[in-house]
């Protein structure tokens, strides 16, 4: 497994870099010692997975205590990270054993000491998925599950969510809290970019009585024309930032069919850097918004203006 | 707009075979004069509502009484066909104007008289978006919006469902027997033949006491090396077919940029060919199963024989 230890002069560069504007973002956010509670949303399809388990190896490279908890029933948010599917999920594990779990049952270490855990769903086509994911995260914090097998405190935890915010199911760990900081995954594919403003919807909904805020929009390239513009300029009119454009590149793909991130299959392919860039960015973020959603006819226009959709 | 009557040429060909092989199918399966009830699932991302609405185009070039469901919060699923995103959704209409609903309302015409109808989902963020989806329906049936506005019996119906089968919700059009036919979009890449196989265990659970049977998985071509062969593999282990490859096709992206399916936008090119098949495909299907789902470790090791995944 590839660890800052045996990667000092690639791991060194960012840490350093990040502890200076770590060391900022603190200040500015009171947010000393306190665990990040980060959740990842965006479009079905868009890469959601597969950007959380990329940018959570950059972070662990970094010397970060980082926790992933994936939130689709396909069980497949931490694959990557494990080498494999084999975990077995909070849900299957509390239908199969009843209350009596222990946290090694649901918790598996992964690259460099990322902490794993699938929360799994209820049987296809029975119950409601969302309710799933906040019974797993209560079982979470009963058994103390947000410190590491030391016992210190994480860094970050990462709630990778199935789909778009479309019921108040999937939007759970915004509504209780558990989730306090969001980035959308998003292209400059149109239903990409109608997906990533009603989940806009659904933070400012609960940004208002709460303290979950979008922290940026994490463009995943699908190559589309004029790409990085349309989602900058997208992102100011939410009245947040493209926190970092992914360039897309086979890399990824080659990375997944051997059950790695790019981080680990190849430290040194620039694909490889642009997630440690997205996790510095992150590690660095000190813009936390109540998001400005778009109109329909406001983001029509902003698609034409990019040469999107036909007038 | 392109109707079958301007266009006979293109149009008769298809319209002929798809007439002979149909008088087959009546035959097998007694349909007779009866309304086949269609649910398009698969992984978010994979193409459903463009498939569908490419395919619907198809079946309503040939002549074919087509109604579309859009069961997606986002309303997106009719777009295509209509032009635009203007039309309101039965949901809105509900919460706006209360039960004093007209049909006029909520269904509109668009290409070549295919009926439109978006379900539309609950605030994003609150109350359940598979719940919304059954109120549609029985609307719909209260308004008799099965028939055409000739007061003509429909030959399909089209539900277009939000992502993977994962919680009771979404799964509601085959649980009440809302849906009784079901295609499953997927690709060669790997989650999306997870997502598939979930799917399946889904219509297995309600196809044992119920009347739902799959009828085959639509190939939308992500250009997965062997993904022809390895999908027809897949189907045939699940029981069931590839009933189309689709393949990938900037023209499916440019017919969109313009709003509308392949067949209207450039009726001549050989992706709207490809959308004659797979709508003709469908009109003669008789292959109806309940499905049988693989094992995780029957899937990776199909994966591993097509060498789409490391060993």
């Amino acid at each position: 497994m590839l660890c800052p230890s045996r990667f000092p002069a690639l791991h060194l560069p960012w840490h350093g870099v990040c502890k200076r504007k770590r060391a900022q973002t603190t200040h500015q956010n009171q947010r000393i010692n306190k665990m990040r509670k980060v959740a990842i949303y965006g479009k079905g399809g868009i890469g959601k997975s597969t950007t959380t388990q990329n940018t959570v190896a950059g972070l662990v490279e970094m010397g970060k205590k980082v926790m992933v908890v994936g939130c689709d029933p396909k069980a497949d948010s931490t694959r990557l990270l494990l080498g494999g599917l084999a975990q077995r999920s909070v849900l299957d594990t509390l239908r199969e054993e009843g209350e009596d779990v222990e946290l090694e049952d649901i918790r598996a270490a992964g690259f460099c000491e990322s902490l794993c855990v699938e929360s799994g769903g209820p049987e296809p086509g029975v119950g409601c998925a969302g309710r799933g994911i906040i019974t797993s995260i209560n079982m979470l914090e009963q058994l103390n599950a947000y410190k590491n097998p030391k016992g210190e405190d994480l860094d970050y935890v990462f709630y990778d969510v199935l789909g778009d915010v479309v019921c108040g199911g999937f939007a759970m760990p915004i509504r209780e809290g558990k989730a306090e900081e969001i980035y959308i995954v998003c292209s400059g594919e149109m239903m990409a970019m109608y997906a990533a403003n009603n989940i806009s919807k659904g933070i400012l909904k609960f940004a208002q009585t709460g303290v979950v805020r979008l922290g940026g929009l994490i463009c995943n390239s699908r190559k589309v024309d004029n790409e990085r513009e349309m989602i900058e300029e997208f992102a100011k009119r939410l009245g947040t930032q493209m926190i970092h454009f992914v360039p897309r590149e086979n890399d990824v793909q080659r990375a997944e069919i051997n059950r790695k991130t790019v981080i680990e299959w190849n430290p040194e392919c620039p694909q490889a850097d642009e997630y440690r860039a997205l996790a510095n960015a992150i590690d660095g973020n000190d813009m936390f918004v109540i998001p400005k959603p778009l109109s329909i006819a406001e983001l029509e226009s902003l698609l034409l203006d990019y040469g999107l959709m036909a007038a």
